[in-house]
């Protein structure tokens, strides 16, 4: 099948999804749980098949691990679907209503998107947890993930469209793109009259190349250049802990801290005591000048321009020493890519004013930028966290997958 | 000043524009308004060259007229701004508010967009009324006007910036383009760095030229296909009432009705009727067969399938017979710009079901569909009416020209 007529089948599944009760999509949702966990050896054949040719064509192990599954993080997909069962349906959610004047009554209500494109790398888990995501709030998937993964996907849909066709939702809600070519890519961020958004899940590059060449509007979802800035009041103890947590907790997500900021008066006091403490935890630093001043028992790499726009996503920190609050924000918004940001201080102005003008999804004050998360918020699974400020900003739950309409009731109102 | 030159100053008058309170805004709003009534004869004086400009180039009495501005047009910009006033500020509310069990305390609070970019056509007073809600809403803005209108843009974004000048609002947060070629636009397209959002305005070629070349995410306005679907049970009085007011009360614009469906029962007794009522308003007709057969004593021009699609903004009404709700439903879902649709029914279910199923941003049960205005729904000014599915649907006001981010308190949480 080609891609518009799978495009075609989508859209068409979407305009019945609407009509779909909670109780309807929950119960499509656990036949597809139930599915996966029938069918994991199925899964794992085809899964060594992707990892097998990974291996062959010499990728970094971080890529086979990845691409590769096991019984259990099969289990964990299953249970990832039951989880959004436990999710609210945001669908049907009348969120204004007032009438007028004239009589008409006009309402607010939230309302699936309609076709969602989903642009992914390896992990075949994404097929799986964006599907729930998609189907639970209404509406249907065009997923589009990495060639190297396509005999997982491939089985991974086959199971789900199987499941889903035992269930009141269309097994059509869901299609996979199968064909593997840049072209195939290239069409569909083209297919404004098919697919209500793209999502792209993945590197920077895979990103900005959504971004750059899409006319659908893209949920551009997660670099994150994020920052500590320790400011003059900070605690030493709470600013060493919050720095640490941020920066090597999980270093490869993109929550985690990339620059680390620091006021003037506290860094001649504590600089050198907190780079120790990244350094013992294996973390390679990048300093200004001032830095490298001030902390000269500390083996300190010169920062390039680079450093300071670099996501590195590994156990590596640029510093800076600031010469103040509004420093340090400028700092912020030059460089940052808006995700997570934190300031740790005793200074309620300072924090006030860091929050209010720093201009990222999520501003912190006095802890670590690594609660930026469905989960960690409380919202549940997520489909991504987005980092640009229209439609959603931040972790994106249910909700970030619908729309709104009007839905205005007259007695034959004219103007 | 370049292109870039120019951004850079809005971006950077917009990281200000966030600590400014509501009544430092509307002093500003008030400073603009004043200027303006106070400089009438310099800003009709650069009008007439442009006006002169265009009627030797030739152009069309319609757009003659929407480019020529007099005293009273320019009272009626300077009454805007004032309207703005009274609106009420969408930034700062906190949208929600929550504590996790480690104690942190996560709020969701309106923020301004940031910088906003206009692309526009002939009508000079757009250039006042966006820089008005943009400003309202905490937003700096980038204007890029048609160059049949330059003079008059010149002279306007001149005076508003000397009032700004007088004001807690930056005068650099109001920049005017003024190269006038096909590539500062295609420039524009491509600013990310410095652009949050592009609000095309204007006719269906500008959008979409917008919507396919652009990288900085699109807020889709306009275009109206729209459509009244009159149901089976229907009033006669209602129904003719309603598709002559949607047709005829104001054809050129987007809310105005394009396409009548008529059920194939209430066809056969009514249909004569309504058409005649349409002709006597003067509009030509375009029917399928089986209206032609059903209204054999009326005028009716064959309808080829491009009529379905067709947004005539004038005297001019696609007609066809369809067998069910449900068919008028899928003619609509096929041939809508997802604008403004309406059913004239006395049928609870059939209007339920229509509402639902139908994909627009505005559905109406037994009004006519020029509702969908920012005056008519009571929210005041618009920036223009959505048509897409993200961030906002429908008239947009201040809220649409607002994004959110979290705002998080913690006492030194890590994970």
């Amino acid at each position: 099948m080609t891609l518009l007529e799978k495009a075609k089948l989508a859209k068409h599944a979407a305009t019945q999804m609407v009509t779909l009760t909670t109780e309807e999509k929950n119960q499509a949702l656990l036949a597809m749980a139930d599915a996966l966990t029938s069918n994991i050896a199925r899964i794992l054949e085809a899964n060594k098949k992707d990892v097998e040719a990974a291996k062959q064509a010499g990728v970094t192990n971080a890529l086979i691990d990845r691409l590769s599954l096991s019984e259990g993080r099969i289990r964990d997909m299953a249970e990832g679907l039951r989880q959004v069962v436990e999710l609210g349906d945001p669908v049907g959610k009348e969120l204004e209503a007032w009438e007028r004047p004239n009589g008409l009554r006009i309402t607010k209500v939230r309302v699936p998107l309609g076709v969602i494109g989903m642009i992914y790398e390896a992990r075949p888990n994404v097929t799986v947890d964006a599907t729930g995501l998609c189907l639970k709030a209404g509406n249907a998937v065009l997923l589009r993930g990495s060639s190297s993964a396509l005999h997982s996907n491939q089985i991974l849909v086959q199971i789900l469209r199987e499941a889903l066709a035992t269930t009141k939702v269309s097994k059509e809600a869901v299609q996979l793109l199968e064909e593997g070519t840049r072209e195939e890519v290239n069409k569909m961020l083209k297919m404004n009259d098919y697919l209500d958004v793209l999502i792209p899940r993945g590197g920077a590059g895979l990103i900005r190349s959504v971004v750059d060449n899409a006319s659908v509007p893209v949920l551009e979802t997660g670099a994150g250049n994020c920052h500590v800035y320790v400011d003059e009041s900070a605690k030493p103890d709470m600013a060493r802990d919050i720095v640490v947590n941020a920066k090597t907790h999980r270093p490869a997500v993109c929550n985690a801290a990339e620059t680390l900021l620091v006021h003037e008066a506290w860094a001649e006091k504590h600089l050198s005591d907190l780079l120790r403490a990244l350094k013992e935890k294996g973390v390679e630093l990048r300093g200004c000048e001032r830095t490298r001043e001030l902390a000269k028992d500390i083996d300190i790499v010169p920062a390039t321009e680079e450093d300071w726009s670099t996501e590195y996503l590994d156990y590596t920190m640029a510093v800076a020493v600031v010469d103040s609050v509004d420093s340090a924000i400028e700092h912020i918004n030059r460089y940052s890519t808006k995700h997570s940001e934190s300031i740790v201080t005793e200074s309620k102005e300072n924090a006030r004013n860091f929050q209010k003008r720093v201009d990222s999804a999520a501003v912190y004050h006095n802890a670590s930028t690594r609660f930026t998360d469905g989960f960690e918020f409380g919202f549940g699974a997520e489909i991504g966290i987005s980092t640009q400020k229209l439609h959603a900003r931040g972790p994106m739950g249910l909700e970030a997958l619908t729309s709104s309409k009007y839905v205005i009731y007259g007695t034959g109102q004219i103007r």
